[in-house]
């Protein structure tokens, strides 16, 4: 379980590694995902990273979607990050897994690594820094309904196992 | 110029082949369009149709952003067709001819030619299908002075000619 | 199962409808796919029927991929078609259901159907024909073990139910 | 006029920033490139900097795609970072800047920034890292040839200006 500690300022830490929780997400490659070089597009892994993310949060027992259609709110990125590490190739499976690092009042960082199954290779790690805003693009808080499911850990780890 | 003719019914119909416009518009294949095949993916095809018909639009004395946010008015697909006879490869310049083969009252048909400019080769040929609607998905009539615009031909042939 | 009649001349015909195998394969949404309009972007649902084709391989004994590495051989497209009924929204669980209408000498045409699960709502249908050909683009007859594959029908459906 | 400079071991350095070269590609957004955010999703803009430096490589007298058929050379992605600053829309004029930041043995590190034109605005910038490989992906130098072209700084600034 994730441990959130409310500081006296303005912001909330999920402590560092030993309490994060990853969930893990799996995917099979597009043909579509490739190019020429017979690889993955570099730029499909951010896609996958986003998959990751929608799933932590289903696993953590609400729909992103839900959090946009019914509270208004937005998790906008503000920065993106990707190492490569080995390719991954069309009809890989492919595992993606993803952990809330850091829980901020109005920030949220996720950390990513991306397998082949097969050999369990890595093929990539990255890091996302997310921004909730309304719906004009305004910062505003995470909402506590949503720091208490990130902070209860993943409940449901079974419900997002598809990509 | 194209003749929009109205008909004593509900149709609106835009004589057939002599008088019909194409607009012109050129792009470059970008290496995330290309597949592990070596060419373009079939999909990005339709991406280029959408870009032929945007600049149909601006080509004739309209944005159709400013159709979706001023009017609340959507040209929803209802079908696509494309036929592939040869294939496109990264870097190529191509050329997107886009016509608007039929104006009735609720739809759009148009017709797109897809080109290698360098080699003047016929890389594709399709045709989509159009339903005017409104924010909720409900068939809408075309506004007379959208009509009226396409009726008037391209005024500024030169205004949208970049992908 | 199948049925695949050799015909005095040069083609090889799956019976009609009666016989048709469907294999079922399913996906969610991804945000990535959506567009401004809210729902999924319209060639997006090429990317699906792709996804289908390479399940329907998959689920009938055979790797697309190692028809692509191992006797190098491509499954061009020469057509497509999709007729759009309702819109695909974000996190969606799609199925998308793949037949193989048609087995020539040369040539395959699948047909697709894309249901909304939750509600079992048909959200498109549409067809791709396909010439198969070598690294080289030439024309060549699929390999009698992938006719045969395809005649047996589908071995192992639960293979490959993941998009 | 981009420096190089030989180094004593086994780097080149382009010297910083006053003499960097940034060549300037223009774009106008693609519906396909929205999501249901109403902005130009994420990955989208890793598309747009690969625009970038297919378009600087040209603009320094040669085409990426040459270097990859004539001489099997591969600029591999070894990391992306992108700091997103302000949404892009659909239909905006968008202009992607590049740079050159460092060349070694091995190894590029492009810079990126993403103007909208209308309002002159920063709405991203970023980093790629990229390591010279073969078909196999070994790791290969690059060829004094290219070394000298990214040298002699861009020769074609009008070629290249197309998104």
């Amino acid at each position: 379980m994730a441990r959130i500690i409310l500081l006296p300022g303005r912001w909330l830490i999920v402590k560092t590694n030993p309490e994060l929780t990853w969930t893990d997400t799996t995917l099979r490659v597009r043909y579509a995902e490739t190019d020429q070089m017979g690889v993955v597009y570099y730029a499909n892994f951010l896609v996958w990273f986003e998959i990751g993310r929608t799933d932590f949060c289903r696993q953590h027992g609400f729909a992103y979607r839900d959090m946009e259609e019914q509270d208004g709110l937005y998790i906008m990125v503000a920065e993106s990050r990707c190492r490569y590490k080995a390719p991954a190739r069309y009809d890989d499976d492919i595992l993606v897994r993803t952990c809330l690092k850091e829980v901020r009042r109005r920030v949220l960082v996720f950390d990513y690594e991306v397998y082949r199954q097969a050999s369990d290779e890595l093929l990539a790690e990255g890091e996302t820094v997310h921004v909730i805003t309304d719906r004009d693009g305004h910062p505003r808080a995470l909402p506590e309904k949503y720091r208490d499911l990130f902070a209860a850990g993943p409940k449901h780890p079974g419900l997002g196992t598809r990509g």
